[in-house]
């Protein structure tokens, strides 16, 4: 799952895969200043938005999974906290402003290297508009959710967490997985 | 808080530090190839490892903080999940076994670009010993912990929150940050 890295990023020279002292992975370590690079998971902060008794998806303009249905999330950037990043990709896909905002799921998905951390809050005046990596955005109510058209398993996770969460009136902080076998997706709660 | 780069490490030409197209942060990307180098915050998993009324503690033997206290806890790994990412730090500090383990608090500090997820688990046989990065590792009932040797902020704030809802008798799930403002940190919980 890591990239293969062919140079250093430091000075230039060529990179070798092997294991560092006093470690027990391979890294790509640069032939000539000895400079490790470690790669890490990343983290994809995003919300649910809820306004009433709707909640904010938006449909995706960009590959992967054009066309589909999502909950606004994306890449956290450095120097953000993750709540930040959430309400950061709320605003950039929908032009949404989220506030009271709490953490709801988090699911690590290993095989790609991810974890997922989801907020839920409150979508401020019910508005919003797609952002440039949105093709439309809307307000569902829970018998409307495209259940068949969602872009991303890790969402279609998240919004059964809420609904189940909604029916029983108690919001819980929920952890998990999603882990990939063979052609299969399992997931766990932990 | 970006790292420099100054070669592409995949095709080792000069990189520039600018704005690319459909973004709205400066990126490293190729001079030749065009590829982007993103940066991303990076998650350092651990727990806290309960037996009978203690917890494990870990006396570092590396900088930084070199002869601290802190909590098992370390960069997570890709194709891990977090709380594998925590047991494994775990055996390597403490070569301690941690079972039964949830989450327990998530902070992000976005000054170093990092989030921390500690797990509350249990120290299977109550069995430690250190590690290549461990001085030494012991139980400390509360009265016995070594506030004032602690590494980290995080882990004194994590620990803050463990011993407080032990005392409500009520374990939850929580969530904050640890922000920098000039040579001050304030921690916010959401």
């Amino acid at each position: 799952m890591n990239l293969k890295l062919n140079y250093c990023n430091q000075c230039g020279a060529t990179v070798s895969h092997k294991i560092p002292a006093d470690d027990n992975l391979p890294r790509y370590i640069c032939d000539d200043c000895g400079n490790i690079h470690y790669q890490n998971p990343r983290i994809i902060a995003g919300c649910i938005a809820e306004w009433e008794n709707k909640i904010l998806l938006c449909r995706r303009s960009i590959e992967p999974r054009h066309g589909l249905w999502t909950l606004p999330a994306g890449f956290m950037e450095n120097n953000e906290t993750t709540i930040e990043g959430a309400c950061r990709e709320a605003q950039e896909e929908a032009n949404a402003d989220v506030i009271d905002s709490r953490l709801f799921c988090m699911f690590s998905i290993p095989h790609i290297s991810q974890v997922y951390m989801m907020y839920l809050g409150q979508l401020k005046n019910g508005k919003a508009h797609p952002g440039a990596e949105s093709l439309e955005v809307d307000l569902f109510n829970e018998q409307d959710i495209p259940w068949d058209e969602l872009a991303f398993p890790v969402i279609t996770e998240t919004l059964k967490l809420y609904y189940a969460d909604k029916l029983n009136n108690n919001i819980q902080v929920h952890n998990g997985e999603i882990i990939r076998e063979q052609n299969n997706l399992i997931i766990n709660h932990y």
